[in-house]
């Protein structure tokens, strides 16, 4: 594909927002990214999000977006792919600039989880994983998770507080972050001793429902606005089945894996040049395995990396840089944009008190569903 | 763009089908284009899909078919832009080709509405207006279209028996649509006749709730497999406010008439260059108005096309040449495929007794919301 930039970039706090609604924080996100790269209206919008249509009763949402900002008739469309819907959003964007269908792009993610009746969240996350093999079981999407942590911990031998590392660095990063949703820092009695969700996830492994919206805007020209250029390197997708049990082995992000495989044949490097990795931590098994898929440890060896300390900002590996899923917030089809927002800051060197030191290269994974839908992008600094 | 042709189609027959999940319906319209294509499987896969969540609680129903279809880690996605949700993935599959993303692409429409319990389908088809200020009024979506009709036929004059042509056309054309939802023909006396819905539009004004899955496999090479090959002349897609309310005039298209508009000049035409439309007649009142929008004739005059007769097989401007949303039926993420599948069999010669006599052009839109999202193609036969 020809290469494209990114040209500004948009991000709401990450929040229980109930005065705003999915509208106005996909807005107020979209308005930000167009001021930021000061190029006019793009010549499309991509909205990643998926539950508009369940917990805000919204189809068409990218349509309604493209109205609410005054795009005056230009295209625009919404993608789902469960919880990667905003890097799907980003990696549609980049063919379309790249076959020269558009020269601009604006790409949004956003959702609106914390202001609906009832069980209406828990039961659309659970639309992420297979309905007739899993939903319809009664398996809710943490549910799942907690699943595939205890086969984790039985076949590794790990134990619970072997994953606190995770959530901690999670914790200490997103307090320099006011876009983060949490800022107290955590410590291993903390995470230890938090309420059980769905036996062994407990609250302190989970990323919180929360309402958000970040925004981009891509384009096939370099645009410095006196800031670092940062290019795509790489974007790649890949699949896995819905359901983990028609899995070969449940314990391997098979998708993951591959998408981050080819990403690093597309960029021409490998993990050792990555200079932070802003994974899916939705839950701190998600953490252990992510970690492992792109190549960072060897499979079973996620929590290690942790207990060593490696993916603090100032060691080897850092992640969740901005406080990731964890900490940071998981408003599902928002994410993917905020990752690739907070990867662009650090490769321009503007990450504030979390700044990382090596800033050539970004690996950015947005995860849909338990593994199911994997997006893997490589952001480069010029 | 770069030049993509169609490869290979599939469709399943649109009807009230309580045996097969939307899953299946898909994987068989699926699995028919893979084998009519002759080329094995395609590089990624892209679905137009409205209300599998809410309808089927099925999110990311793209990762679900990759995962059905046997696509073995491939990419996948899912659009949605309400109606049009299957031209929107035709669209993005074009980019992902000529982008250098892939090489060839399966396209799959399919949606599944006459199985779900209470009144979720007249919900979840709200969904396409807007929700503040159209569907949380109690405005159902036949409510909206029937205040567009009086309108019309207000501002006009014309009377409800004038759009009668629309569905006697289109029913007269499903006769020979093995595919087609309805096989009856209707005359003037059974149009006026049928029981109301929302005043004006009554039962044979609208188009079925209905099952279906088409399916479509473009390929940046042409592939003729002993058939003229088609070719995509024109993509363009345009949007309006999703409310009519915010319209300047709520009885011009205006996003149609933009993206037709678009997709001429890309082809290099006009519309007397065009064989047959593939139009969006959920409604009558949008039979009229489509016709009007692409530049087949002034406002207000629509009806009059039906009522000289111009739209038969054999006059001048073969519409709904295989039934149309009316009679084909309109299983909507669906229709978008079904009528791109229809117009290349057009092109090809292959539509047996319907078959038109103009075969260079054919004009196929796709409408989402009320005129909100319009997604317009010409195909060419090379």
């Amino acid at each position: 594909m020809n290469k494209v930039y990114i040209a500004g970039i948009g991000q709401v706090p990450v929040e229980e927002n109930w005065n705003k609604s999915l509208k106005e924080l996909a807005g107020d996100a979209g308005l930000m990214a167009i001021e930021d790269a000061g190029i006019g209206y793009p010549d499309g919008l991509f909205v990643g999000n998926m539950m508009g249509i369940t917990a805000n009763r919204q189809a068409q949402f990218g349509t309604l977006m493209a109205d609410w900002l005054g795009f005056h008739h230009k295209p625009a469309i919404s993608v789902e792919t469960a919880c990667s819907s905003g890097a799907a959003a980003f990696r549609l964007a980049l063919m379309a600039i790249a076959s020269g269908e558009m020269e601009t792009a604006l790409v949004i993610g956003a959702e609106k989880m914390t202001d609906s009746p009832g069980n209406e969240i828990t039961s659309s996350l659970a639309t992420a994983s297979d309905a007739e093999l899993e939903a319809d079981m009664g398996l809710s999407f943490v549910g799942l998770n907690a699943l595939l942590m205890r086969r984790y911990m039985h076949e590794y031998g790990w134990k619970h507080e072997d994953f606190a590392g995770f959530s901690i660095n999670a914790h200490a990063n997103a307090i320099h972050n006011p876009n983060a949703r949490f800022h107290n820092l955590i410590d291993r009695e903390a995470f230890t001793r938090a309420p059980m969700v769905s036996d062994p996830i407990n609250l302190l492994d989970a990323s919180p429902v929360s309402d958000g919206a970040a925004a981009i805007i891509l384009s096939a020209r370099s645009i410095s606005n006196g800031r670092k250029v940062v290019s795509v390197a790489a974007s790649a997708s890949a699949t896995d089945t819905t359901s983990i049990q028609n899995r070969k082995d449940g314990l391997r992000l098979a998708a993951a894996a591959s998408s981050a495989k080819q990403a690093y044949r597309q960029a021409g490097i490998g993990p050792k040049d990555i200079g932070l990795f802003e994974y899916h931590d939705a839950f701190s098994i998600m953490a252990a395995l992510s970690l492992e898929a792109a190549g960072f440890c060897a499979p079973g060896e996620g929590p290690k990396l942790a207990i060593e300390n490696k993916i603090a900002i100032d060691a080897e590996l850092p992640v969740a840089t901005m406080g990731g899923l964890k900490a940071r917030g998981h408003p599902v089809g928002a994410t993917g944009i905020y990752q690739l927002v907070e990867a662009s800051l650090q490769l321009q060197g503007l990450a504030g008190k979390t700044q990382v030191k090596r800033t050539d290269y970004a690996l950015v994974q947005n995860i849909g569903g338990s593994g199911s839908n994997v997006i893997t992008h490589i952001l480069r600094s010029e």
